[in-house]
């Protein structure tokens, strides 16, 4: 029982909780035995679904039983103030008072950010948390932070982000020596702002820790040039944004023009099967789950809109980072890095 | 004669020229007969594609000899130097001294944006310029300023960004009433750096003149929510690279789809024409011509990597400026602006 990776779930967050919650437990549970479940919610509502279940059971959950809840409109101030018996916040203070190693949730981005940062405080040697998350290339998978916790950011929370991004990357990507980059508009030393100048130059001189490949540019991104691409929360975000409203546009064009003709028809016809593999490889639901970096414990923002197999993912990354010790290793590497800054 | 629309074109800028650019300008007169052609380049290699065009004749254009051009690697203080008698530098100044209306180059776009600022100057009013161009999106076409020429811009100048894009949008568009949206992280007022919501202010203000839609995300770009996307040379850059990048990696994986079998290569030849008419209209060359904002004169930047026909729609876009009197529209809007300020 003692080396199992203990995640509490808010399962009062998001379009389809509880059901997604649960069920999303009990498809992690079948890929990862070794997890348990704090489930956080109203007991009512949760008990149904785990009797519906194929795997969960009073050996891998615990029902922590709450009825109040954060809405998905609720500012975070609100939430803060007000929220402190609700699913999100209870889920959050079982990460900080060590009973979970980490906790996932679906509900309101803001209030979860404000609440994680306030009930489990900062990792030690990080100034500001970022939001990460991967995303398909033409290479395979990349991850990118920040994605929008900070608009604006100085070299050193660059340098942290670069740290933190590279660890994530070898756990959740499997990788072994992932590259990172920085996010500019030209690949010149003397491209951006003055932050991106110093952030590089830090990043440069830790070439043996880090495989540091300078500035890339925004169709680097899915183009796989780095496997960590790191950015302030503004750019960060705009440049997520864009593309997935790219990929939207395109695949809206392509059902119109698969829809045109009666020869259309039947190609798609032909095709279909292949079409709904590259549907599935662009799918949102391979890619969900936020993590909030920086924090001391792992936290999973998981899309509001997701359904149980997305949950599933989210759960997995935050098991994975408990399991392969994310914050031992952040912790371990600025270690290092604050060692280089003292010689 | 007079009522000609003088364009100077730079004859020995990118990949394909001359080639491409008196071709351009052939075909550009095909669809507008009222333009007046300064071919600034090396005479011999201009006179016999002059032969071999269709429509340029004595009337219709006028050759300045040089031999000596920007190269795409040198850098804007070089050029800036040792470039006066480029044909770059040529052309450009026969905007200055009131030869042309507007210069036309698909050479280095640093060196172009540094001697048209040297050479043109700003539009009074205006205090820094601001490239601009514009895309595909769901509901037709959009235009977005700034896309690389400030990383750092106040809320004065997205206000004059705002306007410049907006008269574009209605000359270059032809829209009667374009919306104008700030691109940020969020829709909410509070949203963003200080001098995104100080120019929200202002911009709120100007509903009389403009149709202000406030702030929008990443996605709405493609989205076409707005027919003016405003924003920082820096996100811009990265916003349209990040789509240019996703554009790329889904007609990869699309194409890939359609080779993997003998049923979806069958497909395929059954939804050929519309796959072409897809990727036609997701065209780059459609959408050539990146332009300056905001110099006392209209500069067209074309793709270094452009074609006849992509040439040609950013020589028409340099002639639908000058036609329909960009520069003095945007000097009478800042003085209704200023009116308003001193109110």
């Amino acid at each position: 029982m003692t080396s199992k990776i203990k995640i509490a779930l808010d399962c009062m967050g998001g379009d389809d909780a509880p059901t997604m919650v649960v069920r999303g437990a009990d498809l992690a549970i079948e890929r990862q035995p070794d997890i348990f479940f704090h489930l956080v919610g109203n007991q009512e509502e949760i008990m149904p679904l785990i009797k519906a279940s194929r795997h969960l059971d009073s050996n891998n959950h615990k029902i922590i039983h709450t009825q109040k809840k954060v809405a998905a409109d609720d500012k975070p101030s609100v939430a803060l103030r007000g929220g402190r018996d609700t699913s999100m916040r209870l889920a959050i203070d079982l990460v900080s008072d060590g009973s979970a190693h980490g906790v996932v949730s679906a509900g309101n981005t803001g209030a979860l950010m404000a609440m994680s940062k306030l009930s489990l405080r900062m990792c030690p040697g990080i100034e500001r948390p970022a939001i990460a998350s991967f995303f398909p290339t033409l290479k395979g998978e990349s991850c990118m932070l920040d994605l929008g916790a900070n608009i604006e950011c100085d070299a050193n929370n660059l340098v942290q982000f670069a740290v933190m991004g590279e660890i994530f990357a070898r756990i959740v990507l499997g990788l072994k020596n992932p590259s990172v980059g920085l996010l500019n508009v030209g690949s010149e030393e003397q491209k951006g702002h003055e932050e991106l100048r110093e952030a590089a130059t830090t990043l440069r001189e830790l070439s043996s820790v880090m495989k540091f490949m300078g500035f890339i540019e925004g169709d680097d991104i899915t183009a796989g040039t780095v496997d960590v691409v790191v950015t302030d929360g503004f750019s960060g975000n705009v440049a997520l944004k864009a593309a997935e409203g790219t990929a939207i546009m395109f695949t809206h064009f392509l059902r119109g023009a698969f829809q045109s003709t009666i020869f259309t028809k039947i190609g798609y016809f032909l095709c279909k099967s292949v079409i709904r593999q590259l549907r599935e490889r662009m799918d949102p639901r391979r890619y969900n789950g936020a993590v909030f970096l920086g924090l001391n414990g792992i936290a999973v923002k998981s899309h509001g809109g997701t359904d149980s197999e997305g949950f599933a993912n989210a759960i997995g990354v935050a098991a994975d980072m408990a399991r392969y010790g994310f914050l031992e290793k952040v912790r371990n590497e600025l270690g290092v890095l604050h060692d280089q800054d003292g010689k």
